[in-house]
């Protein structure tokens, strides 16, 4: 069953899911202002002086103005969003960072922050006129300490690239994800992206050493040390991981990078019903240990509709429910005789059902593409309803069959997958075109039954434009005053990323 | 060389040094005001109308106000410091905390958080009349999620009893420290307790699932979700996870625990330069890699004066340093073989050059009693001044020879051991006894020196009340800035935990 491993040192080059689905419907999205209702605030306007002044600090070429220039970063990835910014900043640097938000903060002017601009909650884009700050030139790794894996990088590096770089010095980036040749380490830390590793190298605000931001008035706030341990009065770093730039921008980021593994298997397994694939974790966790690196599941639906959208290859046949176990760990024999034994146990109780196991890059590349791809296959064929909630384990996968039932035959594909072992589901509802009769029909259901079953409403999205009136589904008063409290205290203006993250209401 | 490996179920039980070094000097230390030139704050003063309110909502039993009764919770456990409290207040659950903390909020009466009060710079005792709220009777476990291994619990657990409870479960807390026979769960959370395995499962931020915790006004903020992922707004926990009960008093805590390892191995060697270490470091983690669960160091002098002091075994000779290597996995032949195969290789080489290897509980916890017997072995022959810094590991362990020479025959024993794997390095310097004029010597010099060094003046014991005046050391003005802020939001009256942690002037 098991093949022979080999060891692997730079690999699992991961499709570019950005990529892959922009080539969905090309017509322009609704306005975000028109689509959702939203009224503009009483920020500044911008005036041909701020322009000139922009021009003035950071030169002619890294201010866009031109609306062609402009329209991209005008629009979100799915498509969802569209803003009316009309001048685009590329820094260079911290300094030009700070420069621009105090000018911006004394003029009340708006900001919107803009990494990698693949954020699936529409936080990365305007929604009227904010000025776009673009971190793609804010792209330097400045060191990495080999010893203790203490990387130090700004904020616009790319994380494939950062993985790239690390891997051939024998460390790997403590993160994954399927947008990794897009989304920037900026956007990971101010979104506290958790992607497919968490399960094995912990969440960002374990493994992010340190932090540079810049507040609102142009402040930076420099809590960019490379040390494991400093308890050193408060622990500032965690205001900006996770707040989604509304509390402070992002510049530079240290970041822990565990060793590059020498053995990496992987294995895609059949399953009868979802019970069993509780059951098939327990089992992982205790047989595999410390190897254990991702535990992911995928319905029939999320699996069978990518295959047949995007012409993707299964290598296995239709089961009900499919698991994806992959191992990280430094001695490919120990690791194949851990693997083999797990499987040989779970194959003969009936847990594992079918399966496949490979060492093998190219191989385990197509497994990883079909289930990175799940997220956008949806796209080729309509508009898809996402949600990415966390759920207590035993209730992981409830809500995907009474969905099913409530939405009907209005939905191309109701379908469920994600990260068993952190607790955390990915939902899809791919419907021929937005509409909102079905959106009422989800939300806030989904969001209330979520919250009944003490989950989160978000689990690795973020709040970002399209959920801040859903918050208090999982955050009560105190806490949503809390929010704002600190909201004030940090942009008193309100310029940095608004209509974002906070509720207009408490 | 390597003995038979044994499957390890509930082992390690740690010596409680608390208890150990309870038994220095039996008069009173000087009181920490006078010590420290230090004046009362503008704070109420306690009456007995106050008294009366505390025991209508606590009952008399939990109000200690007889001096006697009162004293033991005005003094830290190093006999450092010691406060003026003359009373003493146990809550049972987080109505009471709130009630307790609103009415002092309104009446501007300073409180001072207790949990295990084993913390080392004098933050758990009072300084003035502050009232003492200690938690230990808040130590009831809530919940335990064996397949997530998500525990709720409340703040006053102590957290080897909590170690115990998930061990019965086939789990283990993720974190291990000295203390941990006293040191409440609630205290790790609010002062970001590091200790010895942190290398493996990481710092407190991200472990650390869930907060509730009491705001100064009494309103309950309450984060306890026990999810992995959860970005839904602010990530508001990591305010109260290191500020040391400054911005709110932790009530609960949602805990993940890691599975308990099925194989444990300890190896104890002698190496024979501190260059040597970082070799067998960097070694150690690509060889042992995903099993290496504490890499931890000391000096001749560490070890030998704890070997002296406290008469306890050495179990290899006399070495210039000290090197302890654990492994935590899941299969004992694998470890075995991965450790035979680190061992061999590193003894050949001569980074190792003499040294004993167990997995027997019994001699696995007379190796580690001796290290973690380090920290208070100073104690029975004197005063000891304690530093606790971060500092990159290639000069790790520069200052102890450099303090060595400094403070020259004037101390008995100056020595440095600590965890290698997090760049933490502890510096003890035993004196007969206390002395302004070796404190002048030591300090500020050392703070100088770690911050030159890009370290941190305070790895994992905080800044408490003994270091605000060195905080800017490892924090600039901005930060300091933004802490003064954040207390000013959170704690208006300033009545939470007062003389500590923010330095009077920014």
């Amino acid at each position: 069953m098991i093949k022979p491993l080999v060891t692997l040192v730079g690999l699992l080059h991961k499709s570019k899911i950005s990529e892959q689905v922009r080539y969905a419907s090309q017509a322009l999205p609704q306005l975000s202002s028109e689509k959702y209702n939203i009224k503009r605030k009483d920020f500044g306007t911008i005036k041909s002086s701020d322009v000139s002044y922009f021009k003035s600090i950071l030169n002619e070429g890294r201010v866009l103005t031109d609306e062609n220039d402009v329209m991209p970063y005008n629009i979100d990835w799915i498509k969802n969003c569209r803003g009316q910014s009309t001048v685009v900043l590329k820094p260079q640097n911290t300094a030009e960072v700070s420069a621009i938000l105090k000018y911006c903060n004394e003029k009340r002017l708006a900001v919107c922050p803009q990494g990698g601009n693949t954020g699936l909650v529409g936080g990365s884009v305007p929604v009227f006129d904010e000025i776009v700050l673009n971190f793609s030139l804010m792209n330097k790794i400045e060191s990495l300490d080999d010893v203790s894996g203490a990387l130090i990088c700004e904020a616009g590096c790319i994380l494939e690239n950062l993985d790239n770089y690390v891997r051939e010095r024998g460390l790997i980036m403590p993160l994954d994800l399927g947008a990794k040749g897009s989304c920037h380490i900026g956007g990971n830390a101010s979104t506290n992206a958790g992607g497919l590793r968490l399960l094995r190298y912990g969440n960002l605000h374990g493994s992010i050493l340190g932090i540079e931001a810049v507040k609102a008035d142009g402040t930076v706030i420099d809590c960019l040390k490379a040390l494991k341990k400093d308890n050193t009065g408060y622990h500032l770093k965690h205001l900006f991981i996770g707040s989604e730039g509304t509390l402070g921008f992002v510049t530079k980021v240290a970041v822990s990078c565990p060793v590059l593994p020498k053995a990496v298997n992987l294995g895609f397994f059949g399953v009868e019903n979802f019970e069993n694939i509780l059951k098939l974790y327990k089992s992982a966790k205790s047989s595999l240990g410390e190897i254990l690196s991702a535990f992911e599941m995928a319905d029939f639906d999320s699996i069978n509709s990518t295959v047949q959208n995007l012409k993707l290859p299964n290598p296995i046949a239709d089961y009900p429910f499919y698991v994806l176990v992959e191992t990280h760990g430094s001695d490919d024999v120990h690791d194949g005789e851990k693997l083999s034994r797990f499987l040989s146990k779970e194959m003969e109780s009936g847990l594992i059902v079918d399966g496949t196991v490979t060492s093998e890059p190219s191989k385990m590349q197509t497994i990883w593409n079909l289930r990175e791809s799940i997220a956008g296959a949806g796209l080729v064929v309509g508009y898809v309803f996402k949600y990415d909630v966390s759920i207590p384990l035993k209730n992981y996968y409830d809500l995907v069959p009474i969905l099913r039932k409530k939405v009907g035959d209005k939905a191309l594909i109701v379908c469920g997958y994600g990260h068993v072992g952190d607790g955390n589901i990915h939902i899809n509802v791919t419907v021929p075109k937005y509409s909102q009769e079905i959106a009422s029909v989800l939300e806030p259901y989904i969001f209330e039954e979520v919250s009944k079953l003490n989950g989160s409403i978000s689990a690795e999205h973020g709040i970002g434009f399209r959920k801040p009136k859903y918050i208090h589904y999982s955050k009560d008063k105190s806490a949503l005053q809390l929010m704002k409290d600190l909201k004030q205290l940090m942009d008193p203006n309100g310029i940095l990323n608004p209509y974002k993250v906070l509720p207009d209401t408490v």
